[in-house]
Parts: C-alpha cells; sequence; structure tokens
C-alpha cells in the first residue's frame, strides 16, 4: 500500500507512539513517582501532548485526508479508520490553539486550588477559578460545536463518547429520575444490613487474590500488571495494560471489586482488534462503552450471587473462615443500597442520581443558564430533589468531584449510560449462554469473555456508537435492561413500588 | 528575552521533555514492563526518538543557531548552552538519515541474536550481524567525522565524552597497560583470600540499608527511588532519579556496592546547575565525568577503610555479628584482584586492562584494520597478552559485552577514564579536605558533597571536558593519582614491582 493512506497509516501510528508513552508516564506519575518529580513530569506530558497535537494539526495530515477521500475504500475496517481520522482532525483544528493552552493552564492552576477548597470545604476558594474554566470551556465547546454542526454541550459528550447526544440523554434519564427515588425507598425500608468482614486482611493475600481473580476473568498477567495507587484505574496500553487499586487491611471487600471494575476496563482494551491496534479504529469506541465493559464485569458478574457463591469460597480460602464472607452476606455487603452524598461510594441504585444531578447542572453551564456562583445552592437542592438528603457541607457537595476543575464537562452521562448498556449487553449474553449462571458460580468465564470479544471489543472503532449497541445487544439502547435487571437483583416492582 | 536565542530555548526544552519520557520509558522497560509490552514499548521508544532527531534537525533551528552566532552572548552559561546546542545540532544532521535508520534496525536484530549467541557461545551466529553492525559504524564515524573535522574513531568518542580523542587516550593507556599487570602479578602473590559473610541476607533488610546508606550520601528520596532490575543502572531525571539495583539472599555485598556505584551517578545528575536542568548546558558533561563521580564514591571512597569501617557498623546492625562483616575482613573482600575472564566482574586493578583490550579490538574494527570474523582470535590473544588468562569460550570471551552488537563504539574507553578521573578528583579533594577519612569513617559525607557539587555536578556542560578536569583537580588528566591510589590501597610498589 502506497499514497494518502499509507501516509496517513504510519503518521496515526506515530500518534499512537505517543499517546502509549502518555499512558506510561501518568500511570508512573499515580504508582512510583516521587513527590519532587512532578514538575519534570509536567514538563514530559505537556511536551507529548503538544507533539501529538502537532500531528494531528499538520496541513499535510489535512491533505492527505482529502486525497483519500477522493478515492472509494472497500475495506470496511480501513473506511471506518478513515471516518475516526477525520474525526480527531476535525476535533484537533476546531478549537483555537491559544483557547487550548489558556484552558490547560487554568484547569491546572484550579485543579491544585481544588484539592485545597475540596479539603478545607471552602467554595468560595475555587470560584474565581472555576469561573475561568466554565469561561474557557464554553467558547471551546462552542468553536467544537461549530466545526461539528453540533449544539455546545453535545460538542463535549461526543468528545467523550462520539455519536452520543444530550438528545439521546434525556429519553434514558428520564425514566431514571422519575423511578429511581421510589424504589430506594421501598428498598431501603426492606434491605438487611449486612454483617462486616472481620480483619484483618493482610495487604499480599489481598493482592495473591485480586490477581487470582483476575486470571480467571481471563486477564493475561504476560501484557499487564497490578499495582497500587490512591485511586483505583486501568491506564497502559493494549498489550502492557496496567490496573492499580488500593488495599484496606481492615477489609477486603472494597479493594477486590475496584480490582474487577479495573479488570473489566482491561479486558476490553485487551480484546480490542490486534490488525489495527495502532490506528484509531482499533481504539475503543468511547467512554461509555469503556464503562459498560467495567461495569458489566463488576455489576452485572462480580455482584451477582452466582459469582458471589464462587467468591466466598475464595475469600475463605484465603483469609480463613468467617460468617461475613457467607454467600448470603455478601449478597447483602455487595448490593447494599444507601442515599449518600459521595457519588464515587454510591450503589448501582443512587449512582445514576448522581450523575443526573451533575448532567443537569453541567449542561446549563456549558449553556449559559447556570453560573458557577450559583452552583452550591442548585447542587444542593439536585440533591434533596433526587436523593432526599443535603450535603452537610461543600466538601461533601459540590467540592467533591475533579470533573469540573479540570475541564471535563460531558463525561459524567458516561458512567450511567455504559451501567444501561451492560445490563443491555448482559441481557443478550445471557440469552446466547444460557448456562452463563452455572459457570459464573464455578468461576469459569471464558464462554463470557468469548461473546464479549466478539461482539464489543474485537469491534474497536469499526461501528459507530449506536451501531455497535444494536449489533451486539439486538436493540437500541433503553432503561428497559437496567430496570429488569434492578427488578431481579433487587426483588423490587417496577414503576409501581407501592404494587 | 525574544529572538533566536529564546526560540533556541524552548525548543530545546522540549526536547528535555521527550529526553525525560525516554528515560521514564526506559527505566519502566528494566524494571515493570511485563514481556509482552515490547513491542508497544519498541514503537513508544521509536517515536519519541524520531521525534527528538526531527526537532535538532528542523531547518529552522539551523536558522536560529545562525542568526544567534552573528550577536556576541556575553554570560559564560549561554555562550555555553550555544555550544552544546551546536554540538548536538551538528551530530544530528551530520548522519545521513537512511544510515541512522539502517543501524537502528542493524542493531535491534544484533542484540536479539547477541543474546543467544552469547547463551551458546556461538560466535559464527553473531558474526554476520556484528558485520553488518560495523559496516554501518565505519560509514557512521566517516559521516560524523567529516561533518566534524575528526578522524572517524575520535567522532565515535567524542558522542560519548565530548572533548575526548585518541590522542589523548594513547598516554594514558600505555603506563595502565604497562604496568598493571606486573602489579597484579605482585599483588596475586601476597593478598590474603577474604572471608566470604554468611547469609541469608532478607531482600527487605538489604533493601532498608541500600536506602539509609543512600541518604547517608546524600541522595534525596524525593526526587528519586530504589527498584530492582536484572542489571543494576542510574535513570530517569535530574529531579526524579531512577537507580536499580538486585539483591541476592546469599550475599549482600555486591547488591549494596551496586547501589553504592550508582548513588554516585545519582549525585551527579542531583547536583546538576538547577537553573539549567531543561537545556543542554544543564546536562553531564560526558560519559567520562559521569563514570568518574561514580568510580569516585564507589572506589576511592566506599572501597576505603574508613568507609568500610562505617559499613561494618552498619552491616552489623542489619544482620548481626559475622567476622567477615568485621572492618578488615572487608577491606580484603572489597579490595581483592583476581585475573578473571569477564568485565564487569572485575577489581579496580584488572578493569583497565580488560578495557584497553576493548578499545584497542574497536578502533581497528571502525578503521579497518581488524574484521569481525578476526574478533574471537584478537581477544582471545589481548587476554593473554594484557591479564595472563585465555578464555574457555566465547560466551567468557568476545561475547560477554552488549556494546558492540548495539553499536557502542567508542564507549568503552569512558570507564577507564572516569577511574583515572576519579583518583584525581579525590586527590584534589582529599588535600581539600584533610579532615575527609574521620568524616568517612563516620559516615558524614556532606563536605565530600558540597565539594564535588561546587566542582563537578553544578558545572553541567559548562567547562568543556580539559576545562572542568583541570578547573576541579588542579591538573590535566594523566595516571599519576591513579597508580598512587593504588599504591596506597594495596600496598604496591609504584613502577617497580619487585622494589
Amino acid at each position: 500500500m502506497s499514497g494518502p493512506l499509507a501516509e496517513l497509516e504510519a503518521r496515526f501510528r506515530r500518534l499512537h507512539g505517543i499517546e502509549g508513552a502518555l499512558a506510561v508516564l501518568t500511570w508512573d506519575q499515580a504508582v512510583w513517582m516521587p513527590s519532587g518529580g512532578a514538575p519534570a513530569r509536567g514538563l514530559q506530558i505537556a511536551t507529548l501532548r503538544r507533539l501529538a497535537h502537532d500531528i494531528l494539526t499538520s496541513p499535510e495530515l489535512g491533505e492527505w485526508l482529502e486525497e483519500a477521500a477522493a478515492s472509494p475504500v472497500d475495506d470496511p475496517w480501513r473506511r471506518a479508520n478513515l471516518r475516526e481520522m477525520r474525526r480527531l482532525r476535525t476535533l484537533a483544528v476546531a478549537v483555537d490553539p491559544a483557547l487550548v493552552e489558556a484552558a490547560a493552564e487554568a484547569t491546572t492552576r484550579a485543579e491544585l486550588v481544588w484539592r485545597r477548597a475540596r479539603e478545607d470545604s471552602d467554595f468560595a476558594l475555587l470560584r474565581p477559578h472555576l469561573e475561568e474554566v466554565v469561561g474557557l470551556e464554553r467558547e471551546r465547546a462552542r468553536q467544537l460545536g461549530a466545526a461539528l454542526g453540533l449544539a455546545p454541550y453535545d460538542a463535549l459528550l461526543g468528545t467523550y463518547q462520539p455519536g452520543l447526544s444530550d438528545r439521546d440523554l434525556e429519553p434514558l434519564f428520564a425514566p431514571l429520575a422519575d423511578r429511581l427515588p421510589d424504589l430506594v425507598d421501598d428498598l431501603l425500608a426492606r434491605q438487611q444490613p449486612p454483617r462486616r468482614p472481620r480483619g484483618p486482611f493482610p495487604r499480599a493475600a489481598q493482592k495473591a487474590l485480586a490477581e487470582r481473580l483476575m486470571r480467571r476473568l481471563g486477564f493475561d498477567f504476560a501484557h499487564g500488571r497490578l499495582d497500587e495507587s490512591t485511586h483505583p484505574f486501568c491506564g497502559g496500553t493494549p498489550t502492557d495494560i496496567r490496573i492499580t487499586t488500593r488495599y484496606d487491611e481492615a477489609d477486603a471487600t472494597t479493594g477486590l471489586m475496584a480490582v474487577l471494575h479495573e479488570t473489566g476496563h482491561a479486558l476490553y482494551e485487551a480484546g480490542l482488534p490486534r490488525d489495527w491496534l495502532d490506528q484509531p479504529v482499533g481504539a475503543a469506541r468511547g467512554m461509555a462503552v469503556h464503562e459498560s465493559q467495567s461495569l458489566l464485569v463488576e455489576m452485572q458478574v462480580c455482584r451477582s450471587r452466582p459469582f458471589l457463591a464462587f467468591l466466598s469460597g475464595e475469600l475463605e480460602r484465603a483469609f480463613g473462615p468467617d460468617p461475613a464472607l457467607a454467600t448470603d452476606n455478601l449478597v447483602r455487603l455487595y448490593n447494599h443500597v444507601a442515599r449518600g452524598f459521595i457519588r464515587v461510594d454510591a450503589d448501582e441504585l443512587t449512582y445514576p442520581l448522581h450523575v443526573i444531578l451533575r448532567w443537569r447542572l453541567e449542561r446549563a453551564l456549558i449553556e449559559g443558564g447556570l453560573e458557577p456562583a450559583e452552583l452550591p445552592a442548585a447542587w444542593n437542592e439536585g440533591m434533596r430533589e433526587l436523593l432526599g438528603v443535603t450535603p452537610p457541607d461543600d466538601r461533601r457537595g459540590v467540592l467533591q468531584d475533579i470533573h469540573w476543575p479540570v475541564g471535563l464537562f460531558g463525561y459524567f452521562p458516561c458512567y450511567t449510560v455504559g451501567a444501561l448498556l451492560a445490563a443491555q449487553l448482559f441481557r443478550a449474553v445471557r440469552a446466547a449462554l444460557p448456562d452463563l449462571p452455572r459457570a459464573l458460580a464455578a468461576g469459569e468465564f471464558g464462554d463470557l469473555l468469548g461473546w464479549l470479544r466478539e461482539k464489543v471489543h474485537g469491534q474497536g472503532s469499526r461501528p459507530e456508537f449506536a451501531e455497535l449497541v444494536r449489533e451486539a445487544s439486538g436493540a437500541p439502547l433503553s432503561c428497559d435492561a437496567f430496570f429488569a435487571h434492578l427488578a431481579e437483583r433487587y426483588d423490587v416492582a417496577l414503576g409501581s413500588p407501592a404494587a
């Protein structure tokens, strides 16, 4: 192959090399870097991001894309690759470079201030910085939207989950906002409190069990690692995946579930199409799809009774017998519902309500209907409406998330779209694999992984979002499978909790 | 500041960012990377090297350098920085890019084959690959030499230690080749065999002691780490230094000395001029100077009786009493001389002989007076002449080092030039700090480090090599201090061993 396509693929291969390097740098920063290394690391990361941006915005890339558009491309992968290249190019050239730079500097400052503001529960400290960031993000959203022919907030949504728009979110989120509060009421009145496991759980034993479970789920340690960091994440590249977690020696159950969640992300990366890994079409289909894979593993599989029966045996083998590690109690423990203030601690029933609050607020922030100064009041009002609780301070309220200070607007919806998609995909895989509950109870995940590889992981970014959802799950995305899942798991009535 | 100098400094700052990223990538590769991550890492590293090369060879960089040359620069640091920029630019543009690429590919292949060839002691397997590499390196040396106005081998030497030429090496190496064999003879007849320490030495205790000693020497763990890898090295960047070692639970003495050696490198990096860290003038002055800093710490300080008296106490506190850990025995153990086959295991008397053998052979290879096919015979003949032993096989002979298969010609002399410079610098620091032996015996290194920071570390690449040697040690480089050091440490007669 030669000509513009070959030139483009070579250039995007280089971009992939830079992105892989960035993944190692950010992983190391979270896991090993000494505090004094921060300024040098900042320069390294900013330099590589700048070089990646230079590649995407170079004039010759634009010329090759125009030349490539002139001739038809038969191979569907190559055609989709060209589409993804165009998308990345459009995003890169849409925004004034001076604005990109100003936003990078403002968010770096705002992140630092946010850490102090959260600690001191002092919104006033963050406010001027957040105002600056919101102002820049409004302008960025406007420029992106103008280039893409989209409304500003849709343009931001699309940077995280291409193909997802606010028009799609309305019919997904309205039933959740409508029904979940009553479901939570119903459940809180009925659920039995779980017994807490007795510790201590030595860190080395927790790590050994986590690695054993990762292996069972299909994680290949020749192509990845498990390490520790303050916040669990999945980083690295598809052939060298870096999962992190944290261990609490008083409680083995939380760190373990974080590992299983991240393993869901990792299996997606590991299953991406081998022949296209260095090209845009070989990347994951978006953040909502990514979250569907971690939540399918965590919420659909690992918090299910069959899996918890298997896990109970593993936990008792690792830490000795304990009534709290029996299956029935694990089911209660891992599916306990509570009206909390903190999103990242939320269960699967209240989590969407936390997201819907943020979605409403950030959309209004970007569209101009809400100013940062109004955020604390609007936040607390939304918490009362959706979750029936009022945060006692801004630390446990509007200051809890890093997203807005660092300029991530349009990201929050991905969590809940991912949860809905996870339920819908799991419904499809259960239909395809009738033996699945027995396999999960036996700790056998091969057939499940095979299905996910074929339908989701191995598709990379070849299909667009809606196409992937339809092809893999057999239907457009809706709340139906999610509500059915909740009804089954929590034994709650659908739609009418009083019935 | 604006104009060409500002543009140049901004561009070299970016280069520094890329080089820092490369340092993290290569460290991670040696310490944590799973085997399956190698191809992706290869792409990341090749991509960043290419981007660095593109920066150095860009037309605008050449134009700015020409513009900058038109006006005088008063500040000596800025002037030296410009000189170093020019040097890097000249090296980058001197060689045909196709040759650079061919050499990168040939050395990658040759390195893989070398690993098998060494394992199987099969020189014939490596030979065609080594012939290809030597052919390409001869041409690279010729092109470099043409651009620099130097003989081909001098051009290669200068890429590792700028300012060092073969004309300098002759008068340094001739006395070593002449006198060391007799000194070794003399010593072998007299030295007492050391007692081996009883193990086991738990790895965690070895690591704790290593970190404690690093701290004593002045290593700041807010700006660095100690980890494990197959081969000890010092990587990272001046504000985030990554030392590695390996631990043998049967013998704590070797891993510990490797850490002390690498700490010498680390202190050099940590002491580079803070204001110029992101510029060429802020980098270390060359590989021979770098080696002088590791060898000053290892050979001059840490294998000396005063330090070993201190270390004896530390070892017994960490591992319990053992007659082998008494000072007298440590002095024998850490200064034991042997005629071995392997360079990296050699003591400080035989090490230069190993280097001189390689220097003679690689110079002849580059100049065309020797062909790779003749190497095994020439190697064994040289070993007989210089060290009085004949390797039983090529694994313990010509195949032992990675340098030539990966295209490192002109590097070996840096080890021994570094050893000579270490002795000469230590002579100067002893004259300046009369109390030094007492301080070393007390484990106090502050004054020593202060002297090194002022005279060597903090100078960066401001002075040229010969200037740095003269300014720091008070004399041009010679063998005198090294021979005096040997005479003192081993109690051997200088020049006339029979005397």
